[in-house]
């Protein structure tokens, strides 16, 4: 067993036989693959909502935001809504749908990451309720802690 | 408490007291914020080594997996090591380090997100040892599952 792979099992073993295009990785690349599409999201956790504080804050062009906003909303993550102040003309907000919200263990993990390998962020996230730290985890539904060398990847 | 968003609190409160680039997300995204960065480290996870084969299976030019590689080694994610095959010119292998295996969870998450989102996978991740089908859990070192909206983002 390799400490640091994954175990292809049944008919992904040899790897060969198993076509990466498949692999949901892939898929989900495809829709945040790139490092502005992770900011904004970023951004709407940090509950960010309106266009000129997403763009300043994720430090994007207003056309690069505009560019991502959309497609992140097309692709279902964030819901678009008109709101109006008064005496203003229409914009629009965005918030996270169920779709949006799931994604979160993948930036908790880059958080996690970043802070532990690049630069301590000085501010972690903390469990409201009992205020320890919360931890991005590995575990099967039996409740065991899994680390990478213990995973098989298997035909479901 | 808003059920999709983080609470800032202490100097994080407002929200404009936090200045978005310390966050560690944006750090991480700066080594592996390219589609291309994290199709190669899934073939690392995968057990692939060798340049031809992450090219290869990854589905990306030479000249891309050339620079992303050399990009992942150079940040400590992979580790590159001369190799020899009788009667061959040394070539290199590519295997994670401890840093790059941390970074699992994250394609973890993806892994689980495209697979319920995008399009079922077919292939799952299983305990080795048990058999039960592997989740990214976000939980608290007292041990209760979390939330996003029951985290909070504190000063450390």
């Amino acid at each position: 067993m390799n400490e640091s792979t994954l175990t292809m099992t049944g008919a992904l073993d040899p790897r060969g036989g198993w076509e990466a295009r498949r692999c949901p990785i892939a898929k989900s690349l495809e829709v945040v693959g790139t490092r502005s599409a992770f900011l904004l999201l970023r951004e709407a956790f940090y509950g960010t909502t309106r266009f000129d504080d997403f763009a300043h804050r994720a430090g994007l062009s207003d056309a690069v935001t505009a560019a991502r906003l959309r497609e992140l909303a097309e692709a279902g993550l964030l819901d678009r809504r008109p709101y109006q102040e008064h005496g203003q003309r229409t914009r629009f907000e965005y918030r996270l749908t169920e779709m949006g919200v799931d994604l979160f263990p993948a930036l908790a993990a880059l958080f996690a990451w970043g802070d532990r390998w690049l630069a301590p962020a000085g501010v972690e996230m903390r469990h409201h309720a009992c205020g320890a730290p919360v931890r991005t985890e590995l575990r099967c539904d039996d409740g065991h802690p899994v680390q990478v060398g213990a995973i098989d990847l298997a035909v479901r």
